[in-house]
């Protein structure tokens, strides 16, 4: 346990109801870490699933230009590897929740647009997205258009990385990101099973004993998030 | 005068610095419309300009997919005809106002991005890239990078109509604009002279006196933004 | 008054049945300027008109390589920022004046290609397309495609500008639309309503003296347009 | 020989000096079909050509949206692949009469623009092409900027073609060339070499006696191509 | 004939069902030369043969990086000029073949994957597109799919050449191909009739008595391309 | 442990030296799943590490239309969303075992081209592409252009998953990845480090339990995948 140097998580916070026009939405914040989060919902589902009965959820993600420290360009000409590489795993991990049978032929559509990034967006993204759905399906189903809850789980993600001096640290930032020896996400259900993880060395392979200790620090990490999400949700009855 | 309805502009907000990395930074808001602009500064000008000794401003206008009514898509694919008519727009009225001799060899730019379009996004994207732009060159003389204050004037922005009852109204709302049969942006200087006109009718070709009713309703709404730029700037001490 | 220098256009010229396969031709001449226009007819209209009984109307416009001073690349990548703003120009000018109720489920294409382009090129655009769609819909008319005929009013385009000496003047060739302070593009109908006003300060920004001195220069030149539009159609029997 | 049954081709007429900003240009015309051509000097060469101390050549091919029985789309997209086959075979055939040595670090760029296409664009394109091609270069010596004419020989081209009753055929219009059962392109020098043969069994293979026959009558029609372009550029001085 | 200086073809291999899951598949070899190829069948046909009862046949081709000799770019930005100009002759030769009628409301389509580009990959393809294809055919035919078999003759391909000595020689390697003087591709049937001609001076220009050599040594080579195909296809019982 | 059903993985094969012109390469099969890898050299690095006296590394990633059960289109817009995944993957994890300070100023592409895809394409890409790029290594340092050996350690890696039943299985086939319920890849340095881990709920969040069970199942794979490339190397001498 010793490697781990620290598990506890940057401030999070959760503000919901940021945008007129979407059925749920929140802005997620980790540290300084924000994105604007909303759940369109679009009564119609794309061809490979018309006529089946079932639903589809799928999510977008893009960058302010200047949300990061030296202005970066807008993906104007087709989305980068890595825009595609996060999209497919947050719409992979919100689809790991969610029954779609019970959604109906409908498509939630997720967007998260980065304001500042500061470390973590694909996180915080997944933790906020979970956030923005909730409140989505909720007013579906006051609203009548749903019958059952489709959501079987709740859904938080948190980064946890290895330092230069080889200690675990939870939700790195932009900083501690670019020098970390090796970034893993872990993305996993409020009950605590596994959705997904993704570790990378970026300098020097990891052994075993770190990897154990990443597991260990991410869930340490990912109590406090739900602890938050919660929170936010309590609050608006 | 007595085409003109309603010559008062909605409720106008600029909240500075909300961007930690941007030079300038403003949240613009004409009623509910909301425009997140930051005025990034970098140290080297487009190929055409090299070795002149003269800078260069330029801006890029996006809309969140949830911005709108209904959820619109990302310009992945290039932008949008609009969008680059909006975007020559917001660059060429920014440089009638600044002389790009004193600006020296670097460029700003400009981002735009509308959070919520309920009409007026290109009108409130000029009247707040102006504060940006001022808090930006602000910051540049005060880390002495530049030595000549290189604003010849402040820039204003404002929509006008003639809305199906043909009258004048200014600062169309969304459904206005929607409805309108003229729909007109006028893009002036803080001490009244004009920088762009962009008339269209929409519906019914317009006489005139209607074209007259429109720009007094224009400068009279003019006078509004330009206060309200002030207040924002004489705020920042 | 004593602010225009120059109220009369270039020498223009309307050359119709210039192509053998579209419902409506013309050659547009204004000075050295020469724009190939065709009024093409297809059976259908865009999705989003599908089955609502009316027709639409559209333009594309492109330079030959060679039109210009200096040849300038093909928009295989894409047309152009510029090229879109004036594409969408021309056809939202057109259908100002179309009824396009009356017009049936049929698209009116029109293909502005510029041949020589030595300034005023979207304005000849205009004032041609109108000549090549009064032409296309005498046809349809013949034919008994068309019952009622669906053009409302005549339409017509000019440029006007301040050049250096801040004197205003009609009709810019390329050297004096390189040169002057402002850039103003006028459309209005036979009948002396404006359908669209487009001004920009290229330098300086412009008084309101200024703003009406070049209206007043553009009404006058556009009466040499509308008498050249009437001889070419009158002349085809 | 019994099997030719026509040698003939249509009516041929180039004239020259259609455009004010190009070094040459013609207008190319075999029948109804016209292609507007013009050849360009830019004063550099492709990166893969730099510091080598030759020249180079090259063209490109478009046909105006209306130039069709039926109106087809502008390629904005990208060049379609049978216009990059014309354009790479224009370009080819071009080359082999020139000398890039002699024309020092310098591109001609061929612009062929099918203003009516009734068959045989691509015959006409490089027939005409060698005649911008002769101005422009008879205008570069004039003006001292060569010294040695860089051009070896001639360059003419025709379209053959085996019809329906198994007969050949010379310079084929629209109609016979949708129908005729195999087609074939022949580019030869004035002093009768060949530079490209391109022939397609469209519908049933072909034998040797027709393929001896298509050669012959090809033969034949080039003798009145190569007339007509000389008259042109004899009656330049 | 004492132009022809080589007619004997390189070392020619066809090795049969080298993929899975494809309806035919061959391994053609040209002396270093390998094409993977394989007929696909799909039963669908394009949008513009829909409802029509006949089949249709096309043709895809490309290069691996590491093909060539220096490793060339993947065409991920659309295919090249030269790509599409090969696939277009590989579709068009196999059709000639074909009776589309017979092979019903289905598609085939043919990969060549060229794993070592050693010259003459395009006539490899052909030929060994033909295998492939009787491979497809055969498979429908057992499986009760086709009644009647639709091909109707066999097909094969070769490149000849003029050296630089001015000598005719057959079947070019990429050395000899790099530096003919004329390079010409014939695609004929196996009964001897021309599909297809298209021969380039690279060089210089070429006479009548060259592109009667030029014919005649094909002639000669395919010979032994059509002996190894159908000892291909015996093989297989 | 009981949770692991199957920890062997199936028939591995590398078959070096099957391309003449690059560097480096084998053909790598893990069962029926077959890559053609190449290791290829440049004599120079991307812009971003020009002058600094270090290497680079890349990949890139395909398959062939017919290497899946369906033909599959191939990436001719722009590669997909997974391609690039996979690509960065692989390079990714090249980079971690290779010194490139140690590989002078050049690039190591690596081009993995799947020919048969049932299962497991990445991880036979990633265990072959080592074998090429040893292979390449080799061979530069025998010619004297390394005089280091830049390889800190070998590179393998497996699928690994967690079927229907909730066991735990290596080295999925296609049909065993289509229906499994956890997917997970694993990349490790022969000497037993992590260099990535992938692994996604598809269906199910899984356990701490199967997340052991998983990299258990894993490592002792990857035993059999090293013995297969030590031994190939061997072979070489």
């Amino acid at each position: 346990m010793s490697l781990i140097k620290r598990h506890e998580p940057r401030l999070i916070k959760f503000t919901p109801h940021i945008n007129p026009y979407a059925y749920g939405s929140v802005l997620a914040e980790f540290g300084s870490t924000k994105v604007h989060i909303t759940a369109s919902v679009q009564e119609s589902v794309p061809p490979f699933l018309k006529g089946k009965g079932q639903g589809w959820m799928t999510a977008e993600y893009a960058m302010l230009p200047s949300s990061t420290h030296t202005r970066s360009d807008r993906e104007r000409k087709g989305a980068s590897g890595r825009t595609q590489e996060i999209q497919r795993l947050i719409g992979r991990a919100l689809r790991s929740i969610v029954d779609l049978n019970k959604l109906g032929e409908r498509t939630i559509m997720i967007d998260c647009d980065v304001i500042v990034a500061d470390g973590g967006t694909r996180t915080t993204s997944i933790s906020g997205a979970y956030v923005a759905l909730e409140i989505a399906i909720r007013r579906l189903m006051k609203e009548g258009l749903l019958k059952e809850n489709p959501i079987k789980d709740g859904l938080c993600a948190i980064s946890v990385g290895i330092n230069s001096q080889n200690e675990v640290i939870a939700d790195l930032n932009y900083q501690e990101d670019s020098s970390c020896e090796t970034d893993m996400n872990i993305v996993m259900t409020s009950s605590g099973r596994f959705v997904e993880i993704q570790g990378t060395a970026e300098k020097e392979p990891f052994s075993m004993e770190h990897l154990t200790a990443l597991i260990q620090c991410a869930q340490s990490a990912l109590t406090v998030v739900v602890r938050e999400q919660k929170a936010a949700l309590a609050s608006l009855v």
